[in-house]
Parts: C-alpha cells; sequence; structure tokens
C-alpha cells in the first residue's frame, strides 16, 4: 500500500477488498482491535471545520486503542501566521505517527507528502478527492448489497460538482457490471470529462435523466447529495427544480424493495426525515461505518494489521 | 436509571443518593477507578461554548480511563452546516459510547435523544436545564454540611433568570426540612410559577427579602449568582442595587461560623477575592466536585459501577 | 525544582544538563518511556493559539502515556465571560496533574501561579518568557554540536523584540567560553538592557553586525529570527533590509561545514526552502526535539522520572 492515501485510485481494488474484509471483521469483534494501535498518535490537522469526518477518524483511533491531537480548523493553527502547508506537515508529523489532514486547497495534500515523514490520509481537499468517503460508501455498498458487482447505482442532485459523486463513480467503475443512472437537472449535469475519460473507455452502460421517478424502479442503490440555490443562475430555477430532487416515502414506494438510499450527510432538506425509519435508508447506518473503515485503513497504513493475531 | 438524563429531576433522591455515594468513594479512593472505563469514548459536543464544564467532563471520563472526542463550540461543528442537531446526535452516537452535549437553545437535548443510541446527558440547554450543577451543588452540601436535611439555603443575586438557582431549588425542595431565603432586587425576583408549582403545593418554607444583611446570620448556605447589568431597566437601578449583591468578608462577619459560600462560577465581581481565604468559602471546592459527581454519574449511566469490585 | 516553571531562569545549570540528559534518554529508547505518565492529566490552556507549541505538548504527554485536555484559543474559554486567569487555573488545577498555559499578556503564568495547585509551565506569555523554546533550543545545540560550551553563537533578524532570542541569550550566557554576534538592521538592535545586565557583567564577548556576510566563517550556530514588516517605521525601510536577513543557500557556502541553522518557526521567507536540503539546517530537528525535552519537563515536574526503572 502506498503510504499517502490521497485519491481514492491511490488503492488497487484488491487492497479495497482487503480493507472491506478488515473492516468487516473489526465490525465482528472490536474488542480484539481496542488495543493494536496503543502508544500510537493520530493527527487530525483540519485545515477546513469537518466535525463528521474528524470525529470519525478520532473515533477511528481511540478505538483502536490509540490517541489524538491535532486542530479542528484553521483559524487556531499556526497556517494564520503565514506558514506553509509543508512545513506544517514537516513540524507535525516529528509529532505522531500518522496524519489525517483536511484542507480547503486541492492539490494540498499532494504539497504536504513532500515533507511527511508518516502515512497521511487525505480527509478531503477542497472539491477534489475524500478517500476515506469513498471507502465508506464501498463498504457500506458491500455490507448492504452482499456484493459491489453488477449494481446499478442512481447518482441523485448535484452531479456537476460533488466530490463524493465523482470518487464514488470511478471506484464503481472498476467493479464487474456496474451501471450509472444520473439523475439530475442540466446545470448540474455530470461533467463530460468524467464520461470520456472514464465511462466511455471503460464501456459503462449509463444514462442521464432529470427525475427519480423515472428510473426509480431500476436502481439498486440512490445515492443522493445535496442541491445548493448558489449552484442555480436564478432563484425561480432553483424554487422550480428543489422539490424534484427531494426524497420522500412517496417517491420510494416506486423503488425496490432491497435498494438502498445512501447519501454522504450531512443533508439539509434533500431527504425527508419521513424516510429515516424506511430500512431502505442506509445513510446512518452508513455514517457509523465511516469509523470502522478508517480504523481498517488507520491499521494497513501503521502496519499494524497482523499485531492483531499475537495481542 | 434512565439513559438520558436532561433535567436534575430525570433522577430520583435514591438514585442521587448513590450517585453522591459513589461519588464520595471515589474521591476517598481514586485509583480503584481508573482503568473502569477503559476502551470507552466519551463524546463532548458543545454546541456553544463552556470550557469548565466541558473540561470537568473530559477530566471525568480520562480520570475514570476513557477516552474522549468532540468539539468545543458550534462553528467548528456541522451545524454550521444547516445539518439538525438530531442528524449530529444520531451519526455522532455511532461513533462513542455516551455523550455530553450542551446547546443554546432550550430543549435541544429532548430533540437529540430521539435519535441517539447511546446515554445522553444534558450539559446545560440554554436558560433551561443543567442537571451536572444541579448534582455538583448537591455533593457539595453533601460533603459540606454532612447532610441535604433540614438546611436553609439563601439564594442570592438574580434569580429571575438563574438556571442553576431554579435547578437546585427543585432539588432540594425533595429533602426533609429545607427551607429557602431569597435575596435579590425587584427586577429580579424568583418567577411566581415555581412558588406556585413547587414551593406552594409541597408545603416548603421561604421569605423572600432584598440584602444579604437582614438574613446572613440565618444561612446554613449562601448560594451567590451574578447579577448581569443586562437584566436592568436603567444604569442607574444597576449601579444603586449592584454593591448590594456583592459579597465581602464584612457582610460574612454576621455568617455562621459553619455556613458555605457557594457559587456555580465563573464570577465577575459578586464575591471580592478577599472571600477566597475564608474556610466558608466552598465555590472552589465545589468546582472541583463536579469532576466526582461527573465520574460518578458517567460510570452508572455505562452500567460499569460495579465493574470497579471485578479490577 | 521549583513547581512552577515560568522564566527560562527558573531553571539551573545542573537541572538544565539533568533535562537535556533525560531527554536524550527518551530519544534513545522511546518505549521505556511510553507508560510512565499513565493515569496522569495534562492541561493545555492556550488563552492566545499556538499550535506548534500546543501540539508539540500534547504529543510529550501523550508519548508518556498520559492523557490531555485543554482549550486551543481563548474565545472558546470562559476567559470571554470575563473570568481572571486565576480563577481558571484555580479550577483547572482541580482537573489535571500538571498545566502548559499560553497567554498573550506578560506576566500571566505568574498570576496564575498563585492560585494553581499543580505544576504549572508557561507556554509562553506574551512577548515575555517562552522556557521550553528555550530548552529545545538548548537540547538542540546540545544534540547537534556535542557541547554547550565554546561556541559562537549568531542571532540574526528581529533582536529587539525576540523573546526567544533574549531567552536564549541568557540561558547560553551561563555556558563556558559562550561568544554572541548580533545580526541586524540598527531599527531591531537587541535592547541595551541585555548588555548592561546580563553580558558586561559576565563579561561575555560579543559584536554587532549589519550583515551575515561580514561574520559567517566564525559562526557554529547561527540563529534565523523572523523580520516583521510592521517593525519598520517606513515601507522602503523595510524593503531594503528584507534580503539582508533572508538566508540562502549562497549566503551559506560561506559558513562552516558543520555550524548549524536554527530558527524558532513558523518561517515566512527568511529562510529559502533551498537551505531544507542542506544538511546544517537544523531546524526541523530543532521543532521535533521540542516534544522530547518537553517530556522529560512534564515527568521531572511530576516527579516520575525515576518510575521508569521501575516499570
Amino acid at each position: 500500500m502506498k503510504k499517502f492515501i490521497i485519491d481514492p485510485m491511490d488503492l488497487s481494488v484488491e487492497e479495497i477488498d482487503d480493507l472491506i474484509a478488515l473492516a468487516n471483521d473489526i465490525i465482528k469483534d472490536r474488542t480484539r482491535y481496542q488495543d493494536v494501535c496503543a502508544h500510537k498518535i493520530l493527527a487530525t490537522l483540519f485545515f477546513e471545520p469537518s466535525t463528521r469526518t474528524r470525529l470519525s477518524f478520532e473515533s477511528a483511533m481511540l478505538s483502536l486503542g490509540g490517541k489524538v491531537l491535532g486542530f479542528p480548523t484553521a483559524n487556531v493553527s499556526s497556517a494564520s501566521k503565514g506558514e506553509t502547508v509543508s512545513d506544517t506537515i514537516h513540524v507535525v508529523s516529528g509529532y505522531c505517527d500518522i496524519i489525517a489532514m483536511r484542507h480547503p486547497k486541492e492539490g494540498a495534500p499532494v504539497v504536504a507528502s513532500s515533507t511527511c515523514t508518516v502515512p497521511l490520509i487525505n480527509a478531503g481537499d477542497g472539491g477534489h478527492n475524500h478517500p476515506t468517503q469513498t471507502l465508506t460508501d464501498l463498504l457500506t455498498i458491500q455490507r448492504e448489497k452482499g456484493t459491489l458487482k453488477n449494481l446499478t447505482v442512481g447518482f441523485c442532485g448535484d452531479l456537476k460538482f460533488g466530490r463524493t459523486v465523482h470518487s464514488l463513480l470511478k471506484a464503481m467503475s472498476r467493479y464487474e457490471g456496474t451501471k450509472f443512472v444520473f439523475i439530475s437537472p442540466d446545470e448540474l449535469k455530470l461533467p463530460e470529462y468524467l464520461k470520456e475519460d472514464i465511462l466511455d473507455p471503460m464501456g459503462i452502460e449509463y444514462k442521464e435523466v432529470r427525475s427519480m421517478e423515472e428510473v426509480m424502479p431500476e436502481l439498486d442503490i440512490l445515492y443522493m447529495t445535496r442541491v445548493q440555490q448558489e449552484r442555480f443562475f436564478n432563484e425561480q430555477d432553483y424554487i422550480r427544480l428543489r422539490d424534484t430532487y427531494i426524497l420522500d416515502e412517496e417517491k420510494l414506494q416506486a423503488a425496490k424493495k432491497d435498494m438502498i438510499v445512501m447519501h454522504p450527510l450531512p443533508r439539509i432538506n434533500e431527504i425527508k426525515t419521513e424516510v429515516d425509519a424506511d430500512p431502505r435508508a442506509a445513510y446512518f447506518r452508513q455514517a457509523h461505518n465511516g469509523r470502522f473503515i478508517r480504523m481498517a485503513l488507520i491499521l494497513s497504513l501503521l502496519g499494524l494489521q497482523n499485531e492483531v493475531e499475537r495481542l
């Protein structure tokens, strides 16, 4: 495995399979893993806040018996004194055994890795990459559907700017029999380059539609994302379109009984709370899976995955 | 014991007695308890900052051998992205074993408990409840006076808005022989509903006065609170009244030798620092008790109070 | 050893030698020390942010098996409610076993120590003292040069306001054979009082120059500091002088092969990144030493330095 996990594609399909297997084993018997990272320190360096992601990383490390230090936002860091990211990382890598960093600028983790002397995980860099979100999504799909193959995945909402959508699309493209359905307003369609660089060369079947209703019965997975008002040219368009991309129990009636609804969270109003009680609503289970796949990733990057047997 | 401790009255007198006994045992021999929460995680979710309370909770969990994660203020949390409290709690309850939350809005912890899958402690919701402050106060009274019965408790300052006053009043009302003396300006008198709903039906003896001097010799406990300038209609009233509600060594001369002075802290100027050296000044001991009653509460909510014997 | 380490001069030369020896032993075999502070809690109270220093303290305590709580900046602390520093410290000393505090006001740690019931380390008070920076510098010099005696130390940049410069000057003045070279613009020369109070009475050899080039071949240590634009009366002066105080590979060619370059970090542009690869660039090693000298100091203040043998 690479030492720096910056892009989800830094991991091979085989490595991802191993991580998923390890996460599943952790879920099965957490007590076996509860001391395996004793005396190891994770630094969570969040140059922009992201509570959910940060707490998930910290929970992962603490659940392995490790320790955590860091900062939750840049205004309490030396970045505000004009220090470069690579200097900050250079110094902090002397204080810890592994780093998870989040940064508002795309490419910051690549710059950081140039001076980093310990393993580093990108916890999100701007609109770019967020590999542990993708790993969380893959673990969730595997657990909920029993497989990562032959699935029809619907992405709904903002497909133009949605980082999680682009990453999961790339990751799922590597599995046999994947089909995609892209559900979005014209303003927020999937960028052409993803079709040209990924979908078309790999011969992956996909279609683009404007409403969930048209395709609901076909989907194995409905991956919801937020439609932000700022993305629209004018308010009328936003108001006209908004409801089309809100999932409720009525729309869900047309779905397969074993379809799952995913969402990277936080949600605002794009999934009505009435859906939460539906067994197909997998988004909170998805969030909780984030802790376990991060445990698997930290263990693997520290080379401690085999320590468990010896404890 | 209930799983969610939101209002001090969620605990029966018997449960409170057990918590006080447990806290006293912890104080007597802390080393017996220092590993009992190993592998457990407390999340401190502070949607508004409160350093003292947060550090007290964290110290409690760490002193039990547990671990801590969380956020100290809402501007580093997902709340700023528009997520509801119940969604945040739903997600975070997958990352930890117990939650302490503070929120500026009254009722937020009740909303939170609807999706919370682990025990939850309200660490203050607006002007409403703050059960661990009340438990801290009760532990302090028990330790300082040797009993919770037959005590005359004077509350001084802002009795209209003071959350700690209202909660301690309710809690002390349940003990035999409690008498209250309310010392405040007219503008900041105890709300009528507390007299009508609690004091009168329970037949509790009380009186209302405007100055400490009138009642000092009668008191077993003098509970001081801050008088904030914003509460007054005009500055003259504030300046005229302010000094009446400042405790100094001179006023304290009329008090019983074994009276105790309590204060929830932080204090601004309502207790002169000259009082700190007086053995009756119990407010710093009170603050330190907060750690131990929180240890007792965390232990009990996690169902680990009997683990101690086995370690 | 004193209980409160506020000024680097609170430590005798002998105590410093012991701390350096302990830090070197920790570096040699960290695993021997990894549990020695189990069940101890460090509070990091940062009334102004300083990520590097805070994370170094936290890493130190975690690496000793201890636990950490605290706040990274005053706006999440009770200070914003108007509480005095001595009240905050009084309360928090009941929640922990040792405190590291940073405060923007000179003298705040002295005030704090009046109510502090546990050992306290000043982690920087305004432009005043920062003893663990000085200890870090001394450990670095000892490790890099093999001795603290008979060294020619060049200080370059802002010698007027530079806290680290003044403290290291005082500390190094106590070692035999130390010579100083002060390299600065006229506007930022070393204050006269340091010459009159320290250098002249102790008969220490020094000279003052305006450029590095004049003295580079003589130096055993070149200690760089930032030259902040705000320190100058007008922009022209700043622009004219700035480059004189920027270290690059060209200027470094005239230096001894075993000279070392130090810097308290963060750097902005006063050392070009091309210098980082030069083996004489000791500033990142210096930053990493900060963790180990802080481990030694925490151990000694807790009286646990001899526990290691018994574990």
